[in-house]
């Protein structure tokens, strides 16, 4: 079989779904929407941010001048902590509270940066407020899974430009965390190994879809990537969640982290956009020790710093389909990694 | 329970998935990206538009004078007819081909027209050339899914203004289609009725969530939906696919899709983006006694005819989530409703 020539579906092991691989696709013609490209440079500190040091939020509430991390209360959650318990099926009809504490943090005092142009030693404060909020927020009983994840550029969504991720914690297991719970739980049962760490192995021996790797880490291209340069950061060892990350570990982790958000910026010399997130285990007091965690990016341009991939109609009521093969995004990843 | 003032999640029965509701979260400012809007009347002709009549196409061929729809091969298409049929399973590296047919259908030669301002009979002929579509590539004994769709608006990743769909027709069910083919044949199976139809006499029975009937079909906010003004066109016969549909349900159908296109340009004032596609019996040659048809509308506008709703961090990784209820949308769109 030729994977870079022919139509084909690749399953994902993690969520149990097929993406659509179309590489013979890329060569269509683009008169569609254009993102507007940002390649300004801002200033350290912009007294109209409401995240940068000093600065007085929304709310009201003052920014204190922190120094590196800082950590706050989302002042808009999408989740609640006072909502009334719970669960109601009216026939079809089924609905359940969902209760919640949502926070920011802020990357670096300094506006201007994002986690591309951090050092792996900034970047290791991040990865240990990381690991703080996901060891306190997983102590409050009624949170039993913790979302740590980050949108960059304003085409993600993202609505202000100074360098911070957001962690929504809630009671229950949202729908992707949910799969892979089922999944990696299935395999373990089964196996009695981690299903990531057997997978890892096989791209270890297999060199395809590899990009980077310390002692702790790799970062690789997924065989069932869906957004054109989707990556994946994966521990070597077998860690449910970043909680069990020791000093060494947090730096590898924030070296991996740097090496790839670095990487991006050169690929169409632009500052990348992405959505980033966490995968791990629950905080529901129960063992899980099929859980394996991970990081993954899901940055959504395709051909230049302005034409995005669309998951639009097809992919909203089909299947995700991709233009270009997860290899060939290897290789273009690896031409501008220094 | 008061579904309208606290954080939530509903189920939705046909994808078995959650979506979280933040009712309380539609006041929080917004400072991100503002979508283009688009109001300069195009001409109902337009030279450069490869999907105008009598046009030449990217690939050189020529479109003929049509009258009202016209339907051909897409000229880059994302499945191959001819890729070799190949499955393969190297260790946790899964993959297999996937064969298809994929088409373009253009609703009109007005290039300034737009499902919302065609008439129920034009629509009606649209209606009539996804009947021949489905039946026609259905016959293919390697086609066994037909889903069509349609992006509108730039923001929806379309890239001509003129109106047209698309139909992706492949050898396998899509995730959304698999999800949809599971739940309605384990309700099936159980009740010996169909899932969606007992889910509508609910919803006719509450009245909370309908925003328009005529004889056979019903336009509600679905209980789950997860865009702010998601809507759904429900048969109120058993009807497992549009091939069933005779000449006066043809028309009722193009009713549905004319009141609500033209409803949803009115919320904004704008000519209103979003994905639609009609989820129905796969064409397996399987008797699919437990499948409902519907079309569905995803709009992504939230705020107004610049600001979206992005599905992005927590939602790639979590669930999807949003900020005004169902219910909500159902009174916006009764008022602009004429
Ligand atoms: O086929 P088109 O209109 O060029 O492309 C559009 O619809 C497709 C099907 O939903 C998507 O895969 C593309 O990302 C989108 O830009
Ligand atoms: O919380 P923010 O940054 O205002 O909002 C952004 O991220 C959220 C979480 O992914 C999304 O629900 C919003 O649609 C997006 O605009």
């Amino acid at each position: 079989m030729n994977l870079q020539e022919y139509s084909h579906k690749r399953y994902n092991i993690l969520t149990q779904e097929w993406v659509l691989v179309s590489p013979h696709r890329s060569k269509r013609p683009w008169q569609g929407q254009q993102e507007k490209v940002v390649r300004e440079k801002r200033p350290t500190h912009d007294s109209n941010c409401y995240l940068c040091a000093g600065n007085t939020r929304a709310n009201g509430e003052k920014n204190p001048n922190y120094k590196d991390v800082f950590v706050f209360n989302n002042d808009f959650a999408a989740l609640q902590k006072e909502s009334p318990d719970f669960s109601e099926e009216d026939g079809l009809l089924v609905a359940q509270s969902e209760r919640g504490i949502c926070r920011v943090i802020c990357f670096s005092p300094d506006h201007s940066k994002s986690l591309a142009d951090m050092n792996p030693d900034d970047i290791t404060k991040v990865v240990k407020a990381w690991k703080t909020e996901y060891q306190t927020l997983g102590e409050h009983d009624f949170i039993n899974y913790v979302q740590i994840f980050e949108n960059k550029g304003s085409v993600m969504g993202c609505s202000n430009p100074h360098p911070h991720g957001q962690i929504w914690s809630q009671s229950t297991l949202p729908n992707e965390v949910a799969k892979k719970d089922k999944s990696q739980k299935q395999y373990f049962d089964k196996n009695k190994r981690s299903l990531l760490l057997d997978y890892l192995k096989q791209e270890q021996a297999k060199k395809e879809r590899i990009i980077f790797e310390n002692d702790t880490f790799v970062v690789l291209v997924p065989f069932w990537a869906v957004w054109p340069y989707e990556t994946m950061i994966v521990p070597k060892q077998h860690l449910q969640h970043i909680g069990l990350l020791n000093e060494t570990q947090e730096y590898l982790f924030a070296e991996a982290i740097s090496k790839i958000t670095s990487a991006y910026d050169q690929i169409f010399d632009t500052s990348f956009p992405y959505s980033a997130g966490i995968h791990q285990a629950p905080t529901n007091g129960k063992e899980n020790t099929h859980w394996h965690f991970h990081m993954s990016f899901y940055p959504p341009l395709l051909r230049s710093a302005t034409v995005k991939k669309f998951m639009v109609g097809y992919e909203m009521f089909g299947s995700p389909q991709r233009d270009i093969t997860a290899e060939q995004a290897v290789q273009r990843i690896k031409e501008v990694m220094s």
